[in-house]
């Protein structure tokens, strides 16, 4: 039996999401959990990893069961197995051609930056700016990212993989009381991809570098100054399949 | 020299405002950062205590300094003694006359729940509900709470102090994306008392009261099974002055 199950869970006090022995990892919580209710070792699959720090408004996995549980009772049994800083949104019954990882078509990622005061309540959860960004010019940046390209840019240098071609299919910025919300829509992003094109946005927004950055994407070079966003600002917004 | 701090804290990791020996307060940090400062042991007086697990975003105190120090040298000084859980927001320069406990002529404080699913990101600052409410009952209830009144319904029994009468000048709630906003302003709130004054109007909401609440605000009795809503969901919002 096939299951998928849709979570949120806080990054703040994990030692990021893949499962590591002996860390305390949102993967190694849940296949306890997930194990515990199928009365052997079992592990789920999930959309992807995110990094240490990194939350998750709604991240996919699926896993299989030996046996027939009620959605409503799995849903319960895990949560009750979990800390207060993951949460099984939802459990359902898929088909076995259902996979959490390889099915994936699109993700979004969004970014919390504060320009306002330091608030002590969102220091885990929102990008402590707390200075004015030029968000104009980041508008116009931002649209340089849209489309196919290879993202070498914003990866680490150490990323030895060889395809570094992604979609980003939107990006868009939008600002309420001063709070920004940066959204990426794309087939996929590779680790530290997202919190470096923020970075960059924000070189942009503190007028450090121009609004054209076609440049900088095309010169497939990590080297070119700009900051890693901190890792409290991003979540996993949603995993979009099919 | 007086000078008024106004600041915010996160009430998560406190043992609670009030200073106590060996144990992580609010007041214990801000008198030590004051201190260091100061050059010897230094104290402030702010508008009220808060209890364990409350926050504020924006609590009033006031202190003396030996030295003249500029304003935005104080700000800098006390933020970098203090850890990320307090913010000092602005730092101003008083007459001797101000006292921020004594001068207090009005406080606000809101109160948020969440009628959506559990959100581990919130799970500290926002009571998880999680089920829906009956705001229209609520909204009836609140306004017996509007006035003078005698608030023994709404302290601990082991609350010993004499005078227990206090006016609420406005109470109100607001509703956005089912997320609920509980305001409550007032000359002056005894400790519980508005996370029992929430309690009770969460019964309300749950139709286990009704919704004309003034027989339980006159039986002047805190024995009347309704529950004391949890401190997460607390924040001092504001203190006025004059």
């Amino acid at each position: 039996m096939r299951y998928r199950i849709d979570f949120s869970y806080d990054g703040t006090n994990f030692k990021g999401y893949q499962k590591q022995p002996n860390l305390r990892t949102v993967e190694n919580c849940i296949n306890n959990a997930v194990s515990y209710l199928n009365g052997k070792e079992t592990f789920i699959y999930a959309a992807g990893r995110t990094d240490k720090g990194v939350h998750a408004l709604n991240q996919v996995a699926h896993f299989d069961l030996d046996k027939d549980i009620p959605i409503d009772k799995i849903k319960r049994g895990l949560n009750s197995n979990l800390d207060g800083d993951i949460h099984i949104i939802s459990v359902k019954k898929v088909s076995n051609n259902f996979n959490a990882r390889f099915n994936v078509k699109r993700k979004e990622y969004i970014y919390k930056i504060n320009m306002n005061e330091y608030n002590p309540m969102d220091r885990n959860y929102i990008y402590q700016y707390n200075k004015e960004l030029d968000i104009t010019s980041m508008n116009i940046a931002i649209k340089y990212l849209i489309g196919k390209h290879d993202f070498t840019s914003f990866v680490s240098s150490e990323d030895i993989r060889e395809n570094k071609v992604r979609i980003i299919y939107d990006a868009s910025i939008t600002v309420k009381k001063n709070y920004v919300e940066i959204s990426f829509i794309g087939n996929g992003f590779m680790k530290y991809q997202v919190r470096n094109m923020v970075g960059l946005l924000i070189s942009v927004g503190e007028g450090k570098k121009d609004c054209n950055i076609l440049e900088i994407i095309n010169n497939k070079n990590r080297s070119q100054h700009f900051k890693t966003a901190p890792a409290c600002g991003l979540y996993l917004k949603r995993v979009m399949y099919k």
